[in-house]
């Protein structure tokens, strides 16, 4: 998956499938103003918790963004060329809940069990998706509305490997997460994963984690 | 804040300040991808307790982005106007953490001390100053670094009203919120909020919140 080679930045200059860059107009308390923004799709996540094996179920995957922020500003050539020897694909990878824009005119608790299914390869009933809450992914330049999600699985309901879409160019690890890894991942200062991942993990940990599983202390 | 009118919005083919749109061309395990994406500022966001009246020092500000998505497909005019008695300015109102883009050389303590004083009006020592977590604000289609910082704050502190630099287009009201006042919003299915909000309430609650402030129970 950190196998990313060849990667080179160009302005945005075509109609995009996901990126809609919009200006507003707008008077407010009797004043003009203009604000930039981009329409983005709704989306949904779900934090999918194994009860068998008591593991959060999770992925990992290259996020095209993410590296790109990570390149400094001397890394990106004039020519949009970025070398991927000095500046590796794994900076890019993230860790996140199994997620998905909205795309399909279904139910969200639909969607969610559509990526349950796709990345992670688990055949949810819809009886087990629990609303956790509804916010907002951004607020600055999109305001696109997230619904999260909190459902019970069993290894019985595995019935894919998962991965993702290949037609759709995703390629998805999936990442089986015991409650002790992730203490010591919200432990750590810096994560590369959406604040919604740390959102998630403190909810589980404070609603859902079984009490039985603290540290055997010293 | 709320008297929002003459709304209109455009495809954004000017150059902008706050927007890039960028296409990534790739190849990933041999195969080659393409992401459009937007190139955005990193920022700093300040989780605010005034521990003379055990108060949480949020804000509140008329966010475009968040506004137009609150706007249905039929609400959109080919034009690009949006009939405002319809959909009134109060969709688009935020709650958030006081916040702002790094855009100066200074270290992040100070680009979060310089948002607590413009927008909410609180001269804090820079030592006040505690790192929480550093994260991705997004990871689909930008993927800028937010560092979150947590800073106890006194009514002495308290040197101007806040509110925001007017030069830039800023319109900020500082809010106040109790501790049981938090609760009750942590408990509600949908906020008007960035989930980092909904990190940072959680991250207070269980690590900084006085434990003598529990609900005179029923």
């Amino acid at each position: 998956m950190e196998a990313v080679e060849d990667v080179k930045v160009e302005a945005l200059t075509a109609a995009s499938q996901f990126v809609k860059p919009l200006r507003m107009h707008y008077r407010q308390d009797k004043k003009d103003k203009i604000w930039d923004l981009v329409s983005l799709h709704d989306s949904v996540s779900v934090i999918l918790f194994n009860t068998d094996r008591q593991v959060l179920v999770l992925v990992r995957q290259f996020r095209p963004a993410v590296y790109y922020n990570s390149v400094p500003e001397e890394g990106r050539q004039a020519s949009g060329h970025v070398d991927t020897s000095k500046y590796p694909g794994c900076s890019g990878i993230t860790l996140e809940l199994c997620a998905g824009i909205v795309d399909k005119k279904v139910s969200l608790e639909e969607m969610a069990q559509l990526e349950a299914l796709e990345e992670c390869g688990y055949d949810v009933p819809l009886k087990n998706f629990d609303h956790v809450k509804t916010f907002r992914s951004g607020v600055g330049v999109s305001g696109d509305r997230q619904t999260m999600f909190y459902a019970e699985v069993t290894d019985k309901m595995k019935v894919t490997e998962g991965g993702g879409l290949e037609a759709e160019g995703e390629l998805i690890e999936v990442v089986e997460m015991g409650l002790q890894e992730v203490k010591e991942l919200m432990a750590k200062p810096e994560i590369t994963a959406p604040v919604g991942l740390l959102f998630a993990l403190t909810w589980f940990l404070q609603h859902k984690a079984p009490s039985n599983t603290t540290t055997t202390a010293t």
